[in-house]
């Protein structure tokens, strides 16, 4: 088996208030978060999980998240400066489907899509709180068009190039490169595990953990579908983490230690 | 049949978080919420719905909401200045156990305590994100003792004298005084719709609507155990004040214009 690499890549960063990062807890108060998304190179293929916000969407429909993102931090500029280009790209795999995770999924036409089917159902059919969340549809001609925002796709989208290929629980992707399903956050969010041959697996809980604090003191976003099963899934890649001896690494992480070697190579083996 | 006679008690009040409030809306920053109960005289008995917070339990185990609660707040104070007495009371109905409506519960060994069985069964095994919410037992000595808080309960509380009749879904207390089970805020939930004969009724959502911001804007509260049995139960409450043209009464609303009146007879039907 080919060496596994893996990529942390940088997206940028929201404004979000405390009690969104660490709920009924705090403190509040507005903290930049990141955003970020996993390259994975694998024999397999080329794997990218979650494609961060599109910046357009968030200043024009959330300002008050204040979006940062310079060209490098899109995903086509990320690849570029990797050597790579968005042609490369085997698979795009959405932890769930809101609007910081799916910005530039519309850049991958050719590549597979893939995301859980409770999280695709929920994204077809909001309730009420989270429509906002699931606002960004540019991911998928068919939700775009079902919702009224045909305007969100770019030309070029099609129901054909936009299809999702949809996944049920746990799911080995390919060797070594597991989907874990965490639900709570969203109806159908799933986070990562990596276990490469020669290294210590990496665990990337996506939003079911948005940082370190969040883990350590078992505090769950403050966004979120059903806190219930949030708190099963946090526990669950508590204890995941625990009996692989998994480096975690987060994707919203304010004090993140891989910020600064975001966009690098985190690890080979 | 009698006149029904029906009294918001101010409780005082807490200090909380703008998105504790208005969840994923805010704005943030600290806003005193005030807690109320509800009196009802009726010719089957005096029922008190929920029994706002004990002031010692919030100053030693929250005192980051700032209690402030006068001796005429406190519920035997309230009917002191109303001419009545705790033993009085036939029943004490929780809306639910978190421990801003069961501070007071300690004082009616003699009445009929009633809530919701699902509301019972969460408080005796909460989650984790749920423990400080159900951290005032002293409502139910066999609750308290199950957590290792005997300390909680007062003398002569007992097994027996803090026993609840356990209810589920939809409950016709009385001629008019119907429970309606409103669950997301909490696993057992439930608000209160009163149909005098001669007026208006008056629903009283309790948490699943804080105030009449949260209703009007359709935001729920940022503390919950389940936001789209939540969203489901807000909706319900909507349509109940539209079909029955009923008049709202919020228990935290901190512009509720029943405030000024509060303590004194909200309406005689």
């Amino acid at each position: 088996m080919q060496d596994i690499r893996i990529y942390l890549l940088d997206g940028g960063s929201l404004l979000l208030d405390g009690y969104h990062m660490y709920w009924n807890v705090g403190p509040g108060g507005p903290i930049r978060v990141p955003v970020c998304s996993v390259l994975v190179e694998h024999s397999d293929g080329l794997f990218l999980f979650d494609t961060g916000f599109d910046l357009d969407y968030v200043q024009r429909e959330i300002p008050s998240e204040k979006p940062l993102q310079t060209t490098e931090q899109t995903i086509p500029g990320a690849l570029a400066r990797l050597g790579g280009q968005v042609g490369d790209i085997s698979a795009v795999v959405n932890s769930h489907l809101h609007m910081d995770h799916v910005g530039a999924n519309r850049f991958f036409p050719g590549a597979t899509k893939i995301c859980q089917k409770a999280e695709y159902e929920r994204a077809a059919n909001p309730y009420r709180f989270e429509v906002g969340a699931y606002g960004d549809l540019s991911f998928s001609a068919e939700l775009a068009r079902k919702q009224g925002r045909e305007a969100q796709l770019k030309d070029g989208q099609t129901s054909q190039n936009t299809r999702f290929t949809l996944v049920e629980g746990d799911v080995e992707l390919a060797k070594g490169l597991d989907l874990i399903f965490t639900p709570g956050h969203s109806a159908g969010h799933c986070s990562l595990l990596v276990t490469p041959e020669h290294r210590r697996p990496m665990l990337f809980p996506f939003d079911a953990a948005y940082s370190a604090h969040n883990m350590d003191q078992f505090i769950q976003g403050g966004y979120h579908s059903d806190p219930v099963a949030g708190e099963q899934s946090l526990q669950r890649l508590i204890d995941l983490a625990g009996a692989s001896d998994a480096e975690v690494v987060f994707s919203h992480d304010p004090q993140s230690p891989h910020l600064n070697v975001v966009g690098d190579l985190l690890a080979v083996a």
